[in-house]
């Protein structure tokens, strides 16, 4: 991303099999591909092989579209869910929020920074509170108020416009409006929510004041992908600060809101790179 | 502890008021005493003043059985909850234990280097596993095994243990056996518990499988006084390890034994020098 | 901060004495204040004693300029070096940035969402890259660029401008310029740096370079405030992230980065909350 | 360990080529070994790979007098440095300390309580405070005072006494003792060292006053390898606790005695599981 020679990401996930290592390896070096990372997983219990490897485009044989019929043997020999990535190529993001801007504001800095390798952001929202910080970055702004009443067609204009932007990854920045299966589905794995605390422990509204209440010692923040279970996806990473007494439960928010843009932030990072897998409602992160 | 001067410790809770601090400070500069620690801590929601006061009892006016006749006035006027204690007194702990030792061998060598201000400790388990491991330390091991059955007397054998030996602080070092009622009461803000994850996620039996299964991505223990609610009692401490889809459950036991360790030693610590008061199902500690 | 009643907060630093902590708490309550947070601290060693003393001007009954007369006759029986802050005074803030933006981008966007108790801050940069960022933020932006030649005109150009603009705290957000005496005494306990690396360790330039070539196993970040010693003055605020063999020095700066924005975003609220005292080359948290 | 199948584990060392991956898990495919974790690092700027695999022995064709035949043409042809381990070998190891027993205890409880695959240790010490805490263990003590006079033939004393327990790793459990090059060439990455310091911050003696003069908020300890430079050898493992002005130096010394045991206890992990992999002045730890 950082101005390295572009390169090929290839994911795969199947059942664990003798030879299969040697069958992805043998592949790459045969095609001249120079390989610059490689990572693999096997849950044993459940027998799982799941595999990143990312190699040099340059020198490399087989142009992009003809990848995908060299490899589908291989592919199909050992029954692999797969696919393949270029790291030029520039995703669609969009940015849900509702009031709390914070970690909008830390996407879009990033975004113009140069850090994401997305295109300029969609940003929509239920409420307009931030539509003059939005605009300033020179971003359309998507005022989309969602009333119980008008859910159902609100949802379908945010679907819409996902398409129509050809989102790629949809990032819930403290969206507060629950998504229906409808968009659940239809971005399985491609929706990064932010949840403010450390789950398990605490899901469901207000977790800093069920911290509070609670006393704990430390407090935490998870960014998962949403699935039709509320805070129940599959965990791509957490962080906790420490609290004491001393923290009421503003303090706790604002202790939080630093972790938030933080656990959130490396998250979307984690999925652009392609490094997040997912199998089961668990996660594997090549870091 | 560590040849410092002998030190009395005053600790209060009182509804909050003005002049609180004020008629402390005064009283303990009036008789010659020189604090060397103050803490305080005031719970503005549930209007509560709580305060750990540490004084040098060199040059100190009142010899340690006219404390009390003279604080009381003042104790009265603010209608305080309190108590004084005194740096040389080395008091009485208990160790429950079942079958994994690593949090009672952390204790005992901690004991053994002088590093905890205990008498020579008690440890009594359910198991006989550890007995060896216990006399080599020079310590009796009192083996009271516990089933439904006889777990009545068998809990009135360890309360006249603990009565016998005047314990004062009951350490659960990963004491498998859930204790009643009747020790429960007796021992309020006395028995440190460890729990082997970050409560209030996965409260109850099997937290490191839990764990697992839900795939987060850090582990975390949990150090508690033991109240009539399972895994609900006041936190006193906790703290958290980094786990990835690279740690089998068997890993993030060994993780998390480590941590366990930590966590309850830091917790015995904190309360054996007294900078844990507890209020509601809360704790303040004064660290 | 937040809404809250206009507090007063008192700072002190004096020799170790009897009856100090009890001179100052029979003060505030006989002119009638509600004391809600009071921390101190005492370096035996030093034998020095500091204090934070946060009370509500509601119901108190000295006024602003009658505070310092009758407090005075106290603090010079003790010998104090004192100041008195008040909670609605939004203070006059500069950044000095130099290429890096990501750490005045976290401060424009929390002082936009209303967290920091400043005024509309003043950006003078030493380049001009992040002219239209700061522009977008309805923000003017001070260029002064500083060759070897030019510097003594050119420090004095940012002198006349934080003097023009009443500058009460100066904070180097990645700023890679050495400021000279000039400006560091002028400025005493005021100018707030961040140092990206884990003081005392890597010290100077390209530390995450020494770090990656130290084969360390974590990296961190420094606040602290300016001296005249290079990376040498009292720390405010640390922390550190792991990292591994896996991390390249690209990575670390990435990784880096999101570290050196919130521990100077946790400097500057500290700063501006009057929780940080300076004694000998150190300071005193008050968190 | 944990009652699982006996494995393999190959470690290998060698400059990047293409081809590599492919032929190594040929290797093992052909022969029939299942392999359970495969890990690998290139680092491009050296331009080395490194790798370490480990297979079930369960069904390898190769015993293990066999396998280095059949790997050499593979290890030749890419000028590896390599080595292979199985699980089943229990270690030697031998711990070198002085007069703070805390890593000690540590370590002969995680032996004592079959954490560690280690023979019954062999401990070394040039005092005689912790002769009864040894023995109680079950555990003979070596006591070899050293003075300047008599040091190089107290070092021979040690060095026959490692050579007669055939002692493959020699862990210096604060050891206070600088090793000569004897030593420390006989056993070129198998000494492993806890230095009470975030090294490189504080290196060399009473690195905790170090630590408090210079008012740091973070302390570290840092386990490395020795080599003749003294604080110098590569890093296994680091970890850091934050601390506060509330912290005395006794204070300090006291919360890094517990991150030292922790730091070398996982280093020792590491490296008894063949985690860690040395090249140049840094180490490679595949966790």
């Amino acid at each position: 991303m950082h101005g390295n020679p572009v390169t090929a990401i290839l994911l795969l996930i199947c059942a664990d099999q003798k030879g299969l290592v040697a069958a992805v390896s043998d592949f790459i070096f045969r095609h001249g591909g120079n390989v610059i990372h490689a990572d693999q997983h096997t849950d044993r219990e459940e027998g799982v092989f799941l595999q990143r490897v990312e190699f040099e485009l340059d020198g490399f044989a087989l142009d992009r579209d003809r990848f995908a019929p060299a490899f589908e043997p291989i592919a199909q020999r050992f029954a692999m869910r797969w696919s393949v990535h270029y790291s030029d190529r520039r995703v669609a993001m969009a940015i849900l929020v509702s009031r709390y801007g914070h970690c909008m504001y830390d996407l879009l800095a990033r975004w113009r920074m140069g850090e994401l390798p997305v295109q300029r952001p969609v940003v929509i929202s239920n409420h307009d509170d931030l539509k003059t910080a939005v605009s300033d970055f020179g971003i359309a702004y998507h005022h989309v108020p969602i009333t119980d009443a008008t859910r159902g067609d609100q949802e379908q204009k945010i679907l819409d416009l996902l398409e129509r932007e050809r989102v790629d990854v949809v990032v819930l920045a403290r969206y507060m409006q629950i998504l229906t299966d409808r968009i659940v589905d239809r971005y399985a794995n491609r929706i990064v929510n932010i949840h403010h605390s450390f789950l398990p422990a605490f899901a469901g509204g207000r977790p800093y004041h069920q911290a509070h209440e609670r006393g704990v010692k430390v407090i935490g923040a998870t960014a998962h992908y949403v699935t039709s279970q509320l805070d129940q996806g599959p965990i791509i990473e957490q962080d906790v600060v420490r609290v004491s007494h001393r923290d009421t439960v503003e303090d706790m928010i604002h202790k939080g809101r630093d972790l938030e843009k933080v656990v959130l932030a490396r998250a979307v990072h984690l999925h652009l790179e392609k490094r997040v897998l997912v199998y089961g409602n668990k996660t594997v992160v090549f870091d």
